[in-house]
């Protein structure tokens, strides 16, 4: 059996007894019922999906992926290619916005290597994880981005490292990604997996301005009638139009739900691997917390097709490398640190409400 | 001069140039230009209120005005009277929303009675600042809530309180409150102070039933009327129909603006203090930050009146306390922290955009 294969067996429910002892202690609280609004919503599912009544929060590590992207050659990105690898040897070296973050908010940073263009192994850069499966994806608007085999391993790498985590301690995982035109594979893999058109997916991404959108917004049109006969599952689409770190993304949904720890989705690229996910394994976005409403994208109607209901956070934000992540896990972090450390009405000697509630 | 007068007279305007100086910096930053949405605001926002184009952040604090109201005998709220004195305990003993989030973020908090009508002097409880005008105010259904004196000592408490900060190294404050019946009173101040109407403003407070809200409505309107000749300014309105602790967030307003420090107003309650403090200095609103949107009253139609923009965070919380607050200054330290601690797009060697931006 692959491990893809048994990761997907091994998926259980939700605990829906775990969500019913939060909410039942989060109405024993010094505070009106239902007054932390929100963040009692996100207590009850971080218990659900850990299968912990008490919601006990344990380490926190966000992911990063980092790979290249062949379709960069029609044109769809504001940045050239090789910002890619200069963005690893940045994130390598704490320079960053998600290496800020993480420093600031003390989330373990794992960097991953899935994939960049330009093999830095020899560069000795501190912190960087290679999982390399291959030199970048080729331009599908020309071929299949990957090969299956790519395919499956991507998503394996992503599995794997959420078992990883799980393994350090991690109970709360971000995911984030890096990749010079990986908004246009996102969008593509988005539209193929949710048939909403191109036109309402595809963002200026990381700046590129109305006639480049016009130019991605035709690519991937073109690219989903060149491969519509791959496009029938999760593997299909990923090795026609994805990208390495979002087969790893989305991997790492399946792992982090397999292995019952709680896992935040950064943006819209990392959505898009969420939606694959959510195709090989149906009723998984219900699991996942979304960290913010990306202002690339046709963000909020991915997330509404997904069943994913509200982001936590809604800040303009459209940075990626899991920046929307990190400030959503902070919140997560003080929705259980209430629920864990605040004193209850009889234990501090707090008069109920008047009358029925 | 009295000290209101001094301060309000000591206020300057935003600086400007250290904004544009932040945004220049921002610009120049690994990152999309503008990618971080809402955070970049913020950063120029601070950096003016500072009057600093570095936008350095010093010590985070929160004040939490706690005091009682008379018009509680009204039948306007859903918890007994003597839950803000129990409270107040509970925030002593570290037991409340605000006290974990508070130890959780690394927030100095201060608690401060202002007219609790029960006297704890004499308990011992720790970390308490007594500085009360009076026990609790009367019920403004019947009688001003205040008098012109105390109104005066209200707003004089929170100048100081917040100048107390600023010189033990704050430059980022937070003000919150706990006090039964206080959403009566702050949605009788934001009409006053407003215009709207009290059925817009008027939610269900601590969670009041739909025919406790419309008692709500009702005590606030003749009390709109019974006050009539008083509500002319913002030192009428509070001593009409205010609290002491909606009196003291607005000295705590106008005193870090004198300051220079950075503030974070809470939620509807807070708002309250805010809607005074822009009557007595037109424009303040716009040098502070809103926390969040929060789930009681008509919270979204003052922010708008106030031209104070959107909030940080919108979490549906209506708890008080400053929970908002505390949320919203974690987002604003990341915003800070990534101006100061980001690479450049020269430091790092990463590309700039293709072309023009």
């Amino acid at each position: 059996m692959s491990l893809l294969a048994q990761t997907l067996s091994s998926i259980e429910p939700p605990d829906e007894n775990a969500a019913a002892a939060v909410a039942a202690r989060l109405d024993s609280l010094t505070k009106p019922r239902g007054s932390l609004g929100y963040l009692e919503e996100i207590a009850q599912r971080y218990a659900a999906v850990r299968g912990d009544p008490e919601a006990k929060l344990g380490e926190r590590e966000i992911l990063v992926f980092v790979a290249d992207h062949g379709v960069v050659e029609q044109g769809v990105s504001a940045y050239p290619k090789q910002v890619t690898v200069e963005m690893l040897r940045n994130l390598a070296r704490g320079g960053a916005a998600i290496s800020v973050l993480a420093r600031r908010l003390g989330l373990r940073l794992e960097l991953v290597d899935v994939g960049v263009e330009h093999d830095t192994r020899a560069e000795g850069l501190p912190g960087i994880v290679y999982r390399r499966i291959g030199a970048g994806t080729r331009n599908f608007a020309r071929e299949p981005a990957m090969t299956p085999e790519q395919a499956r391993a991507a998503l394996e790498v992503g599995i794997e490292l959420a078992r990883g985590a799980a393994a350090r301690g991690a109970t709360l995982l971000g995911i984030g990604e890096m990749g010079i035109g990986n908004s246009t594979a996102a969008a593509a893999v988005l539209a193929a997996a949710t048939g909403i058109a191109p036109q309402l997916l595809a963002g200026h991404g990381a700046g590129i301005d109305e006639e480049g959108r016009r130019r991605k917004v035709a690519v991937i049109r073109e690219a989903l009638y060149l491969h519509r006969a791959a496009l029938r599952d999760a593997l299909g689409i990923l090795a026609a139009v994805g990208g390495f770190e979002i087969g790893a993304m989305a991997g790492a949904c399946l792992g982090a739900a397999a292995a019952r720890i709680a896992l935040v989705v950064d943006g819209f690229i990392a959505t898009a691997g969420a939606a694959l996910a959510e195709k090989l394994s149906p009723g998984l976005c219900a699991r996942l917390f979304f960290a913010h409403r990306s202002a690339d994208g046709g963000h909020q109607l991915v997330l509404d097709h997904l069943g994913a209901g509200r982001p936590i956070l809604e800040l303009g934000m459209r940075l990626g490398e899991g920046t929307g992540a990190a400030l959503a896990m902070t919140v997560i972090d003080c929705a259980l640190t209430l629920l864990n450390q605040m004193a209850t009405f009889s234990g501090a000697g707090v008069s109920e409400r008047i009358g029925p509630s």
